[in-house]
């Protein structure tokens, strides 16, 4: 046997293994599945979003808003802003950890959103003004992508006048 | 050194990687553990559920129910059904999601539900209510797979008189 | 070609197969990563954790307390206890279960806190009480890791004058 023919035999084999390595990372780096809604629905939140073996999850802490007018009465509205404005906030707060991570909200797979009924719309959430935040950063051309999203009404949060937490989970 | 020596040190070679690959692979397909309660209760949920690498993780978004009459008064009892009916309506449309995602109830490996007090409850979570239609699902001969599970009263959800959202984590 | 130039190749492929599996096995091998709250925050809890691929996520079911006194009239704050009280059996509890699965406060990755109003306390979450008991486990010397963590008060729990129920994420 030639070297040659014994050197063709060493690549085959390397070969092999790399392409099982290959098909292996394959399946590790598939991509996040975003499922629209049922029926058409235009309302931007995903119906699921499937994470495949290989990715990073990124839990990450419930995000409340900045004050914002420190100097105002604390716990007021005044001192806090309306539901929008809040959410502007902590979406804000959740951009500069994101990027300090390396991700940005189309890195969000899941969002769990806690508000609090305000007490100018008779003590119930405000889910419109949260809307009206919310699509600034998701369901945009910039950034398509969509997080499985669920939104419940809370009794409180941690300061008494903070209307808005908002908990995410992302995906790298 | 014969040919037939060379390519038997060449099928060694790849034997050994594949067992390699294969030993990662079944690391990698290694099954989800469902931890009972303790104590032996037979309450039907698991304490913990245990996702090992290689799976796919489905964040499923908040279900909410469909309305049991349409045509009765928005947000009454008589539109939308008890907390018993609102949680299989919740739990019907959750089944439509996973059939068109190839998934069952069996895939699912935590459940957060959050109940609004039911006013004909004294404003208390029906919690018995629920039971009755989460245990058609889940604890059953034919789907005995428990999620974790957490369940709270919430202060409401998106809609006036909806008691019942349900979010789902599945795995697969 | 010399046996030992043939067996030279063998070894190649072998270690060349070797290192490419090491280094798939270091990809799934990478630590857990938690960052830490901005401005130096010494609050305990992580801003976020990261759950590199290759590690096992463990879905815990909420956890209730147990009576304080189960001779105590049921519901009332003697049967339960207050808020820190309520929060020590319930992380109490979470650690038996740890216990059993191998697993430690260490291995929490995100924990999500449900506190119900506390009456003594104007129907307000008594969220220092809380923490009274969540400090003897999160961000001591024995026990550093913190956890992402969300902390909203609900409207109720599953018993009445229950008012602690601790929901958990684990990694390992």
């Amino acid at each position: 046997m030639s070297r040659l023919a014994s050197s063709q035999n060493l690549i085959r084999a390397t070969v092999a293994c790399a392409v099982s390595l290959a098909l292996a990372n394959a399946a590790s780096a598939a991509d996040v599945v975003r499922y629209p809604l049922p029926g058409g629905s235009t309302f931007p939140i995903a119906r699921a979003v499937e994470v495949p073996p290989g990715k990073t999850i990124i839990f990450h802490s419930g995000t409340t808003p900045a004050p914002l007018d420190p100097k105002a009465e604390v716990g007021t509205a005044a001192y806090w802003g309306d539901t929008k404005t809040q959410a502007l906030s902590t979406f804000g707060r959740i951009k500069e950890s994101l990027d300090s991570m390396g991700l940005t909200f189309g890195n969000v797979a899941a969002m769990t959103v806690y508000l609090v009924g305000d007490p100018a719309k008779g003590n119930k959430m405000d889910f419109e003004g949260f809307m009206a935040a919310y699509t600034q950063f998701f369901g945009t051309k910039e950034q398509p992508n969509l997080p499985a999203r669920s939104t419940v009404q809370v009794a409180g949060l941690v300061a008494p006048g903070m209307l808005v937490e908002i908990e995410v989970q992302l995906v790298k």
